[in-house]
């Protein structure tokens, strides 16, 4: 069943395809240990502090791309989620609508790559459903992964705009763009060098080595659609600090600024899904640094701006030209379905 | 924009048209106190005791049927998943994936009904994720709801298959098949009754009762897609104990009967979105029996069959004629996306 065949609307059904599927596909991915699949909730250990609780859909095209596939970037998506509001991610669900005659292979394929991820993370996939509509009813595979994390004693808030203050600086852990960039090649079929893969990747021990040696950090918010200049602006509204970015300060791959300008795409608006933004206080940026380019997630990190007293309403761009350059939210859309 | 507007790509970017319909839509629908919508987290106070984690997508047609919305459905599924597990269900995520072309007045009766159901249950919907698709690539719109509750101390394990024995007694709180009768006729423009409508509620406050004054409850479930034979089977390999029910015990309305019989669908495989299996001790059967009665929710509840000594491995249907038959799972399938 597992290399042939293809979804068919029964398996959808909740009968003994549906129970088929869910253990020769899903639990066989994730571990039969966590997915307590034949009850309707999973119980669980919570852990300590408050709670983080958060859930995305991802309807990615391709489901497949250079560098990851739906399964790692769901998987990935909803730890950064959570990992970006301090909490330590313990537990996802992870519900699938899967369109009439998928393939059972390429959802195994899904399914082991999410499992993979979550491993590598240290996270329990513990719960999940399946959903299965008429052919033209959906586009492959759409997922939605949910996800709970807890908070330490003292660590709650610790993602807050209201900590940001002028002088802070801010902090990216690698080359801007590559996610959408490496999405927009597969879809135009851009022959490129690798470089342009995903930087899709759970980053929670990343982000959980930098509170650790650096509980001062004010906020951090991962990258991902509207890219790192929603961030700014978003951050710029619920803090009413000025920010200033530095364009030259910005990691990006050659490539990357290439095909997006070919596109006419902005990176400074284009999805990443590996990319956090940091605020941390101006006399813990060094180390901040440090410690992120040690780690293999941060090994391009970079300071790329600061906050500011002036222009409390303004996210300023100084352009390479050396000119200023208002940057606002994003007006419509850059390239659909990215994540 | 809320009356008259269509989705477009650009309410799915994560720009500001994004954030509009967020605060527009879904934020004044569910109450701006409860969903955190600038953070990535809703950051939460927990319960007390283990916690229960459940997800389900729902891609229910027509998304408009007589006793609900599937935005009614989303919220109300996920809650009971969480009752039946013996949680109090705290906090919902509300994630929907939308076609383009969609119209904005029929998603906020949709999150408005969600909103409605949520706070009558006193659950709080408190993140969300908004996805939007091209024309083509979804039908309509598809919603997953996850949900996490809290399960007190000394009721850890209240609904598990292993504490099943003989002689228990096995209830069912009303009429079953009325869900999915309801959506085959709206589906084939069958005239009926306005007796005919979806069963579709949260049984948060009726299970509550039930598990406060009968906390020797063995086993919950909530008889959705595959019917209550589809829980009673589950239940029977879970338990392995022998399961007995008894056909003219079973409640059910006779245009369900009549309608089921037309398309030749099982009443015992049809879904239902209100009604709950029971399973509890002989000499609290009436205690039960009554309390269920007396709730709103429960007005024809029935005892409709036991567990036995005999036959374990077998859930057999006692019929009307006084002859005895074998129920299996659900081979294939009966309507598809009935949930």
């Amino acid at each position: 069943m597992k290399d042939f065949g293809k979804i068919t609307l029964a398996h959808g059904a909740g009968g003994d395809m549906s129970g088929e599927l869910i253990r020769s596909v899903f639990m066989q991915a994730f571990g039969d240990e966590n997915v307590q699949g034949s009850s309707d909730s999973a119980i669980l250990e919570p852990g300590r502090g408050k709670m983080a609780f958060t859930t995305d859909s991802y309807v990615v095209q391709p489901l497949f791309f250079p560098g990851g596939d739906i399964g790692k970037l769901a998987v990935a998506g909803t730890i950064n989620d959570l990992s970006v509001s301090g909490a330590i991610p313990l537990y996802l669900s992870f519900s699938v609508i899967i369109e009439e005659g998928f393939s059972i292979s390429d959802l195994s394929k899904i399914a082991e790559s999410a499992g993979e991820t979550a491993r590598s993370a240290g996270v329990q996939i513990v719960t999940g459903d399946t959903k299965v509509v008429e052919k033209g009813s959906c586009d492959g595979l759409f997922i939605n992964t949910s996800g709970v994390g807890f908070i330490e004693e003292g660590l709650a808030g610790i993602s807050t705009a209201s900590r940001v203050k002028p002088g802070d600086s801010i902090l990216v852990n690698g080359t801007i763009g590559d996610h959408e960039t490496a999405l927009l090649c597969s879809r135009k079929d851009i022959p490129v060098s690798s470089q342009i893969i995903s930087d899709c990747a759970p980053l929670n021990s990343l982000i959980r080595e930098l509170i650790g040696s650096c509980p001062s950090i004010a906020f951090m918010r991962d990258a991902t659609r509207g890219g790192i200049a929603t961030v700014l602006c978003e951050l710029n509204e619920l803090c009413g600090r000025g920010i200033e970015i530095k364009e030259d300060a910005i990691p990006m791959k050659e490539e990357v600024s290439g095909i997006s300008g070919i596109f006419g795409y902005d990176p400074l608006f284009m999805a990443n899904e590996g990319k956090v933004i940091f605020v941390v206080p101006k006399e813990d940026t060094e180390s901040a640094l440090g410690l992120l380019r040690k780690h293999p997630m941060g090994k391009e990190a970079a300071v790329i701006g600061r906050i500011t007293q002036d222009n409390p309403d303004r996210t300023i761009l100084k352009t390479r030209a050396g000119g200023s350059h208002i940057l606002h939210r994003l007006s419509g859309m850059q390239l659909p379905r990215i994540c």
